[in-house]
């Protein structure tokens, strides 16, 4: 692939590398050449799955570290010429059961994060992993990166406040920054433990375990799924397209589907599980943002990418995947 | 003053009470009826001054008391029917040079305090206060409460976060919020040793002390400077209107001047100091917004709410204020 030819005998930093986003970009990048280096700080419960970068274990330098650890962080961000700072507390329910936490790793890391680059590495460009949470509830579909910003919860105001810290940092000192808002991912090497992180990757446990999936009211809620593949693809491309620094971008599938009909291909693909209707509990609805549909034409402009898995198709590799890998993580 | 009438036998809580914005609203409060506690944690170089309060001494009960403290919150907010929610760190410049400190007053204390106003006392109503610096550099003029939220600096990012928990909370939990974002405040009782906090506050200083004020480029740049008591009107409406509840609202002049203009006026007005353009340096710039001006007619809708004093006689006020009182505050 030409397009990443840049990648070649580049020095690429993943803070928070070990987990779905992380671990499938170290994946790709390091089929392109770059040499490739991993943080993680293995938090229980979350992301980090050593089987993750199997492909590549070898080709990749890895560091177990917190980026909470300046130290660390200092010694982490010199002589590379990219980071993706990808770490993050990404359940909405535990930034409200224990919102300290979240503000500590999601704030907090990220000022630290930035410091290290601000005092040693000022030059490198960093790529933001955002979210469409930001968004909340949208006004209008599909929702454009100028909709209003109106996060629910406070994994998505501490994760706001994370992507606004690195413009500051570009605007005060320079640094070279690009966010991507990403849709609802999915794909193989997303953590299977727990649904807190990524409920969609929980129900294809569910199906693959054969048990009863509950769908919340009427499940016509329209999703933006995005296959881990394409994510990766854009993440790539906002390393090194120059018109990428300075923007912040959506990166979804740009259609959606109705949630019913997603988990009813999952049934049938898999041979296993089932649905069933559930009312919705009070609590979840505070999490729902009703229907999304993300506008991304912005990134096809600037980075001149395209989603090219169809979530059909991400579903099925999807399945395949965690078939033939369940001891790893299940 | 029977729109107020609703103080009487009120229990109110002003966190953070005892600088330029929680000292003037507890005398208007205590002269309404109200039984206003105030806490404050006197940190070094902030806007705490006993002398603030001088005229309602006895009458507020008083208590040094960390917002990051939960011990302390968790006291403070029961039975209290409203809290004003006062206390920040709010120099910019501060904010950049010490960010985990911003982060550790503007964010975790605000949790804290969300954390125990949650537990111990979902019933109160809260009053935000944030400020018009949430909006950066506007796209147009007059601001409203649509504009894009683009905060340029860690301060006015961590405030943002702040407001947007007060609003997760009350999705979440119920408690009644309101925010209002402030314009550019003066009048009594700021703090005047240095200029971080307010600068318009400390030009008043250097104009008595008969000093040259630097004016940074041509000074034509607009601003809309509120007087303190006109904000402090509009928070006292705010905490008790019924439509206020979940509204942002901007609180301004609405009427913006030439910062030459006002220093010049300032200059006449003292009989002493005088200014000079400077060129602007480069770090400054970094902080500055350009000119601003605020739309505040949702908060005249929703609190039937206008400012009532000009600039030229709030800087009038001003400076006989600290005529007399300057041995208190230089």
């Amino acid at each position: 692939m030409t397009r990443y030819a840049a990648y070649q005998e580049k020095n690429v930093l993943l803070v928070g590398g070990l987990g779905l986003i992380g671990a499938n970009l170290a994946i790709l990048l390091v089929q392109q050449g770059a040499r490739v280096t991993i943080v993680d700080n293995f938090l229980p419960d979350h992301g980090a799955n050593l089987f993750n970068i199997e492909p590549v274990r070898e080709q990749v330098h890895f560091q177990s570290a917190d980026m909470r650890d300046p130290v660390a962080m200092q010694a982490a961000v010199q002589n590379q010429d990219l980071v993706f700072n990808i770490a993050a507390q990404t359940s909405h329910s535990d930034s409200m059961h224990n919102p300290l936490l979240d503000l500590d790793i999601n704030c907090k890391g990220n000022l630290i994060l930035l410091e290290a680059c601000r005092q040693h590495n000022p030059t490198a460009r960093m790529v933001f992993v955002g979210t469409r949470a930001f968004y909340g509830t949208p006004q209008t579909l599909p929702v454009n990166e100028q909709a209003a910003l109106q996060p629910q919860d406070i994994y998505a105001v501490n994760r706001l406040a994370a992507e606004q810290y690195h413009f500051v940092y570009q605007r005060h000192y320079g640094l070279s920054v690009t966010s991507l808002r990403l849709g609802n991912l999915f794909g193989p090497r997303s953590q299977m433990k727990h649904p807190r992180y990524n409920v969609l990757n929980y129900f294809i446990r569910m199906a693959l375990d054969d048990q009863c999936i509950q769908i919340y009211g009427d499940g016509q809620q329209q999703r933006d799924y995005l296959f881990i593949d394409d994510a990766c693809h854009a993440l790539a491309l906002a390393g090194i397209v120059p018109a990428a620094v300075g923007q912040v971008l959506n990166i979804a599938s740009g259609q959606s589907v109705a949630f019913k009909t997603l988990i009813d291909t999952l049934v049938q693909l898999c041979g296993r599980g089932r649905w069933q209707h559930a009312p919705w509990p009070a609590q979840a609805q505070a999490y729902d943002v009703g229907d999304f549909c993300t506008d991304i034409s912005a990134a096809a402009r600037c980075l001149d990418w395209r989603p090219t898995t169809s979530w059909q198709d991400g579903l099925a590799q999807t399945v395949a995947f965690y078939q033939q890998h369940r001891q790893h993580y299940w």
